[in-house]
């Protein structure tokens, strides 16, 4: 059998993974490359730290020159994660010569154009399906598989750390600091889980979908977002209440304002599909004018699922249809639409508001007047006996209002103006609601 | 821009959604294909046939050689349903030099051999992804995606009218005669739904599906199938009784007795993404050994699910992938692995048990001896006050009974026994419980 020889640089989780595969499944990729992937060199920084993979002797190296410097490695999985070294060491092995498979989002979501640009001047191509929702391959089904359609939404749950902890503080009436805790007990969550919970994952992956499938390019930082940090069990309550689940939603939808996207943790209607999503898992609803809905669901991280993702994309390449796709799509070099991203504050949605009101009447008349001044309708509202929620000494009531469609400004003009009645408790909360 | 001329042949419901993506949406291919899908020609049988779709002058045409005789013509679509004339026609495109995309399963469940065996003879090739699961891209996700995986599992619902039908009935409580007249009113049933109603439909899905994702060849055939076209309101009640709803499922499962397939009405836990598949949609679960569980769900049929499918393969052949992925993965040529089917006899399962017993003492016990000796351990019962679900006149008690883990060899000879006891009336029925 033919073989061709491919490199992993970084031999971390996913690094370790993608090795498995290609040493004790070389069946596979022979079978569906036509040829077998020979894992030639990984590259890590310090050769003394255990590895989760046995690697044949001479395999492992701290010289990425062993991979630059051999012409017959054409193939590398470049899987450093962050920024620096990552971005130098991705142009180095281009100007190698080197097509590269990389798991990297924030590295596509900062630097693509660069990236990309580099690799069409160098003739290369660089794939990246395991950046985005680890095994669900949905970069190749947007660029490859729905390219009859426009798509006019996405949305999708795209980090499993948040909804690990999203789904434990809702199952076990939790708090958001005890969720953590467990999700970092289970190797959910890093010990610093910042980028995940704050929402910068999940709008880095969503700058990298709306590129492909709405063809604007966008800076991930602009897209507005939320995370999940300052979840609050008595919101995920009244959610539940109302019938709804609150998730970390990032999505996308085409409007006449253009394309409206966000990151946020958003109230999703219980039994809907991305409403059911629990624990680590990711899932992805796309909507095309052609295909109608579609939904994809799996895991959206780990080793094994990321390194399948991986080694598809150094299938892919051997095979030859990662340069024709690479070669075709112009990915982060064009704009392909003239779709512009619509204002944040033009967002249009439904709203759920919760505040914290003190029990005495004419209160609820007041918020109610607040809303109708920004043209806010009211749809329904919940108003409980008296609680203590929040470790408070003073006794306040929850009140929540869902409202009917509005857009994020009148919503957060009309928070701004309740926010300071005097009768109405510091730290209201707002969350758009996904019907 | 850049233009590949392609054709049409047979403009039904899937031909005239093609050319209207084609004619409408230029920008589309021109932007995923990097050259426009020019429609130079539609052939279709009769010329004075209203078409669902306007095309330009000179495009229709009832002579099929305008089409083999323009080698300018590189990508065909095949879209005319059946075995013949179809098959005669594939040969003569792929004689002619053509490229194609069918969606025809029928055709690429019996005659994939000789046709992809012809094809790569004459150096072309054929993609077939609206073939199984319309707008839902399974195909290109198990060739392409799922590359670095051993599936262990697949399983679905193929067949959107059965499972319309199989809504239906539960969701009104009504008779199956019912809902396939509500079936057809609403355009999910043909007039002759028989194909789709007995299991041929997902059974011939299932084996094109099977031999991508676990490399077997099978005559579609052999796959032990049963339709939902006698599926009685009273099961779907008692399995909702139990928790559960039926589906039409298709089903490859790897065993150590190799590859179960079946293609059967199926018990599936109510809340598993399978069990809540409603009206025409389609789903497919997959697990893979590093991805895990993988669940897709969209349009399974339709005008435009299938138009998106077709379309985008035919740019998937204008870029270049389709030759380079028929040419590696040498499908219906090849067999890929030494798994071998499973006798159906060996299927292993929990089964569900419905029988009308006359309601005197003794009874349940006697069919728990018969069970037992089989070696079929029971795990729950229903048995309710006598009524009279199916007309008869003479009171009968309906008797559930759900058993753990058994071979279907074990729960046929069980029932056959159990069927002939005096006490018991014809018509008992079986089902496998999907967990
Ligand atoms: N883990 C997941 O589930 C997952 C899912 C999707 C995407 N990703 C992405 O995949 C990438 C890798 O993630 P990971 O979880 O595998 O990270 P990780 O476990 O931290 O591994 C990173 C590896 O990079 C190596 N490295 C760092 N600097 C290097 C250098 N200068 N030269 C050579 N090697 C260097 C490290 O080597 P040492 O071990 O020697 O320090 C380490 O082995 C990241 O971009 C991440 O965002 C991860
Ligand atoms: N409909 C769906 O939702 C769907 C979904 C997935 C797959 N499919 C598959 O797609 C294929 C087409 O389905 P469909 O629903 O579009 O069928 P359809 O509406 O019955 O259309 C079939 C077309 O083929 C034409 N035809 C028959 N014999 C011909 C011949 N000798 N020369 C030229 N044209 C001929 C017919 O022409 P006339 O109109 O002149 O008679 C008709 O327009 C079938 O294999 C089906 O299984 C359909």
């Amino acid at each position: 059998m033919h073989k061709t020889k491919v490199a992993i640089v970084g031999l971390g989780t996913v690094g370790a993974g993608v090795a498995k595969i290609l040493l004790d499944h070389g069946d596979r990729t022979a079978r569906n490359a036509g040829t077998t992937l020979w894992l030639e060199k990984a590259v890590v920084r310090d050769l003394s730290r255990a590895r989760d993979c046995e690697l044949p002797d001479g395999v492992l190296t701290d010289d990425l020159s062993e991979v630059t410097g051999d012409p017959e490695i054409k193939v590398v999985a470049q899987l450093i994660g962050g920024i620096e070294p990552a971005r130098t060491i991705m142009l180095q092995l281009l100007e190698s010569g080197k097509d590269i498979v990389t798991a990297n989002k924030a590295l596509i979501a900062e630097h693509g154009a660069e990236l990309f640009a580099r690799a069409r001047e160098l003739g290369r191509s660089i794939a990246f399906d395991a950046a985005v929702a680890g095994g669900i391959p949905i970069i190749t089904n947007l660029s490859q598989c729905l390219t009859a359609n426009q798509v006019s939404s996405l949305s999708g749950i795209l980090n499993g750390t948040s909804n690990f902890i999203a789904s434990a503080m809702e199952e076990q009436e939790a708090s958001y600091k005890w969720a953590v805790k467990e999700a970092q007990r289970l190797g959910y969550a890093e010990a610093d889980p910042t980028m995940d919970v704050d929402g910068t994952d999940a709008a880095q992956k969503l700058a990298i979908l709306a590129h492909i499938a709405f063809g604007i390019k966008i800076d991930w930082k602009k897209i507005p977002r939320e995370g999940i940090d300052k979840l609050l069990p008595v919101d995920i309550r009244f959610a539940k209440e109302l019938g709804y689940r609150i998730k970390l939603l990032a999505s996308a939808q085409l409007s006449d304002d253009g394309l409206e996207l966000h990151v946020s943790p958003s109230l999703i209607r219980a039994g809907e599909p991305l409403a059911e999503v629990r624990g680590p898992f990711n899932a992805i609803n796309v909507e095309g004018d052609q295909v109608g809905p579609l939904f994809y669901y799996g895991q959206g991280a780990g080793q094994k699922p990321t390194a399948s993702a991986v080694v598809a994309d150094m299938i892919d390449m051997a095979v030859g249809r990662t340069a024709l796709t690479f070669r075709t799509l112009k990915l982060f070099t064009e704009n392909h639409s003239d779709v512009q991203m619509c204002s944040p504050d033009k967002i249009r949605g439904r709203h759920y508001f919760r505040f914290s009101v003190e029990d005495r009447p004419g209160v609820l008349a007041e918020i109610a007047r607040a809303l109708g001044e920004e043209g806010i309708s009211i749809a329904s509202v919940i108003q409980h006996e008296p609680e203590n929620f929040d470790g408070d000494t003073k006794s306040y009531t929850p009140l929540v209002i869902m409202t009917h469609t509005a857009t994020q400004g009148q919503a957060a003009r009309a928070l701004e103006v309740i926010s300071k009645m005097p009768t109405v408790k510091p730290g209201a909360r707002k969350m758009l609601v996904q019907d």
